[in-house]
């Protein structure tokens, strides 16, 4: 199933060489005015091309708004926004098939569904379809009025500093990783579910469901692993809640605590890289040389806080919505 | 919603101090043999008390099988498993009410529920409530047959070895952390699903769902962000698609890939440490200084790794089941 | 799955003959008053033994709280209810295993559950764990405050007097079915989701998860196929959608339209009649004469009406949680 | 929500005079053959223009396949099916922003939406979008194979000759109903969950997200309230529990009994009749007369039977689905 919320719920489809890639976006409230152009900043973002170690493939990236918007103002009814794929080049891709991309979900897709999958540069497994969460969160966004989310990439190829550590891909040859933290102010207390659906349990699921992501941490994280209690708890200071520090990252219990939300998660280098590799030859059934062809991100990473932002925005809308922090009617 | 799953859907209920807690276990298959026997290795392993670091409280945890067993065999239908809560002592958590705990729940929960949760010792936020997240593991365990499920503290308070790390916190008279790493072996190619239920969203959702957890990673995780893409890629060797290295830690695209499935979580110190703390006492209106009475543990991480296990049980005989690799009837 | 309901949400549970039947109620908003002897009234309506042509079974339906009451207000954790089931006499349905009873799940339940099922006395198919429904039904009409649901027999053995429907039940010491009516009214306008989740579809759904429900209909139903348009249109008269005549049953396009919502449902004469039937007897390998032996109702219907009302409270609960007309602290 | 379905998942979007109707379709095994011609037989027999009683508007529909499909074969990955509006009138439908259409959702939806709803044509509310719903259920029969889904129109107008109803509509130029029958053979015994997910309960869920359905029979349905018990009882015949009779319509405790299934929906007149009617005047704030505009169906009964049998097979395929009878790759 491809697809994820209570309240607010997010319905993804396509492949990265068919058609369209695209949303169902249901449950939001009526009367919320939505235009192309609210897209574009956030797509920008995403989209390669603009920075250095990102890739040169140009795609428009223009949503289409099919149904759920009428006049202006959504409608209360399922958005549906597609992107067509117009700037394809599948031959490019042809190599997939009996050499399966080291990192990539060749190999397991084949495995899975029986080899009738779509294979041309990843299929329904491209990062490519996180265009389509990228106009999803856009909307969230708008719903969370006065919430801020940002997210940044703060650390590229091991250095806090991106560009040495672009330049230090560039000069590699070769891929590399990224952390990106995000930080969201102005959270109610209470959102979140006890259990199951906790804050970080929503968020982490979603954010796992971004390609590259490896590791979440909330707080201080892997690091609160080696500190003692004392050091740990956030002293509360007055009635509405706010902490002498932040090391829970603005949860507790699951739960916002109304302190700012902080996690991070970690970008594995994109699996594509220029570099020489070994990968299993299906054909000829023996390990062979393999270097991946057609344009590929030397550093994903730098793709991801907009994204991040939007799976955030995604989860916090949802929890806002089950509070009834956001009317039915805008 | 304190639910999970799709095919093998889990409801937990309860609170700490209340009559009960447990579990609601839907989709198990009839004919799985099953009695209170096979859940107390697994519950010994949570239970406190053994070891150095663990509460002194006395829970006899006997699970009791209300409905969905028969003659020893599951039935097919909904499996309803209750702890009774005997050891109960709510006076020493009377002072909860106007003191919030730092790093509990207490705060957050007044909050969302308008002061009608049942606040004694965390009530349904409670580390408690986890007792029937083992007992559902057992049975998902049991369904999983050859999968070797296997998860241990391997680092206490900052330390690889676990008896120095609890002796400094017994020596600190503080508490403190830990990493779980858990390891599954034997898995199928191909469990999970494409963006929202990839094996890391859905392990990742439930292991947050487990009080005091903060981060999680898989494979490298976290040093995957340091790493360059040609080292971090994990060269294909076989038809069965064996790789020469695990970076990855089983995982590509979201799906397993028949390697060791390999990841850790960080669990906080434990939020109710022996030293004074500060927090903010609800009636007088200030800041004070404030200890935690009762029973507590001084390291909960030494409970993780079997409730680590059933969480992960319980996602990966949910998406063995959805691949039908295991039987409506066995 | 046994579950139902989105934002409150039933798990049923439980067999005939086993420890105990009972319900896990999720979402119910915190600060709800709620004793047991809440669940009184609507209980001893469901109850045998008290009027003619229903069981002499003396379930004595003690509704136990075992969760999510605090202080006699709901908490806004999960709330788990169970009936314990003390008068059983299973040695009545040991002839079940060879003879399965015609009109009941006795034969479709050893297909689908190969033979691991509790068959005594239909185990988790029984008309019992109604008594599951109806508590969950109090509840969630304890959250509908002023809306108000009446469901009454309006014909017993094709009879509209309900007493002489049932002295020839006697009289031809056979089984009969009848028909419910259940009106609702001071319903807002609009609860329902277009499509998929209208107030028919949901209202429906619930009423046939009860025995022996075989058909329902909303306004006037099956009589609405055979007029025309200008007869069965209901003529919009004022600005809050008063209608002149209410043919369409208060809904429109799925919708309640502020009218009276009023639907009926036909109950099958009970399957367990005292007359001597025909059946395969799985030992023997042949048709055979059969009695059925134990104690049941002649005519289940007079049971039927306040469960009518719990499932029809647990939909309507639910759209108005959906529509924020019921607040999360109450 | 606009979803439905556990495994085999539909989402539905779309307005009458938007741009596009269509359906995501998940949960579909990968490597099943599937054309833009497999659709023509079925969306053919759901179209207007061909049958007496039926609206002249001639739509095209020509069903896109924009993800989800590769080589002519299903992927495995979500389906979007989408239907341009390309035949569109919209100032017919510019009366019904002051004069709520008696028998339609104008008013209700108005008043849920606040006005933002897209009201032309019934928008979202509008039968047109039972053409992405036919869709889905072409691809659902082809996962049945061998079971046979087959409804027909056997009352119009109160008529059991559908030519004479229809013959009786025109001649009084008002709008008519009917009753139309679905049976489904050679099903395996035992697709249904007990209690909430029966048979009947999720066929009727999505009968009733059909416009105009206002009544629901399983077998004898609502005769068999009128029934004694020896009368409505099937005596098993033999091992594979085919009945003597089957007035139970294939179903016994929710559970298909491998014995055809039979039941019967209640078609309500067209709400858009020729005829002259009253409603209330948004703009004047009193009743008026009122006829409609535009193409419509005197009998929209005739549409019904393909759409049935679409429903029911989304229904079939998902428990089969459950029941592991149909695999994960074909």
């Amino acid at each position: 199933m491809n697809e994820f919320g209570r309240l607010l719920r997010t319905t993804i489809f396509g492949e990265s060489h068919g058609e369209a890639v695209g949303i169902c976006l249901q449950g939001v409230p009526a009367g919320l005015s939505l235009q192309s152009s609210d897209f574009e900043a956030d797509l920008e973002r995403r989209k390669g091309g603009i920075q250095k170690g990102t890739t040169p493939r140009k795609e428009e990236d223009i949503p289409l708004l099919k149904s759920g918007v009428f006049n202006g103002k959504t409608t209360g009814a399922p958005i549906l926004i597609l992107f067509e794929n117009n700037n394809i080049r599948s031959t490019d891709y042809d190599q997939q098939r009996s050499f399966p991309r080291p990192g990539h979900a060749d190999f397991v897709a084949e495995k899975k569904y029986g080899g009738f999958q779509d294979y041309r540069g990843g299929g329904h497994f491209s990062g490519r379809l996180t265009v389509a969460l990228v106009a999803a969160g856009v909307i969230a966004k708008k719903l969370l009025q006065k919430i801020n989310i940002h997210a940044s990439l703060i650390e590229a190829g091991g250095i806090n500093n991106i560009s040495e550590g672009l330049a230090r891909a560039i000069e590699a040859k070769d891929s590399i990783g990224g952390i990106v933290e995000c930080k969201v102010d102005h959270l109610p207390i209470g959102l979140g579910e006890p259990f199951f659906d906790s804050v970080e349990s929503l968020i982490a699921h979603l954010a796992f469901a971004i390609p590259a992501i490896k590791g979440i941490e909330f707080g201080d994280g892997f690091s609160s692993a080696k500190m003692f209690g004392s050091e740990h708890n956030d002293a509360i200071e007055n009635a509405q809640g706010k902490t002498k520090t932040n090391h829970a990252g603005g949860i507790n219990g699951g739960l916002t605590n109304g302190n700012e939300l902080i996690f991070r998660v970690a970008v594995k280098p994109t699996s594509s890289t220029p570099q020489m590799q070994q990968s299993w030859n299906k054909e000829t059934q023996e390990v062979a040389p393999f270097s991946v062809k057609g344009r590929h991100d030397l550093c994903i990473a730098l793709r991801v806080p907009v994204i991040i932002e939007a799976i955030t925005a995604l989860v916090l809308a949802d929890l806002m919505m089950l509070e009834q922090r956001i009317p039915r009617i805008l």
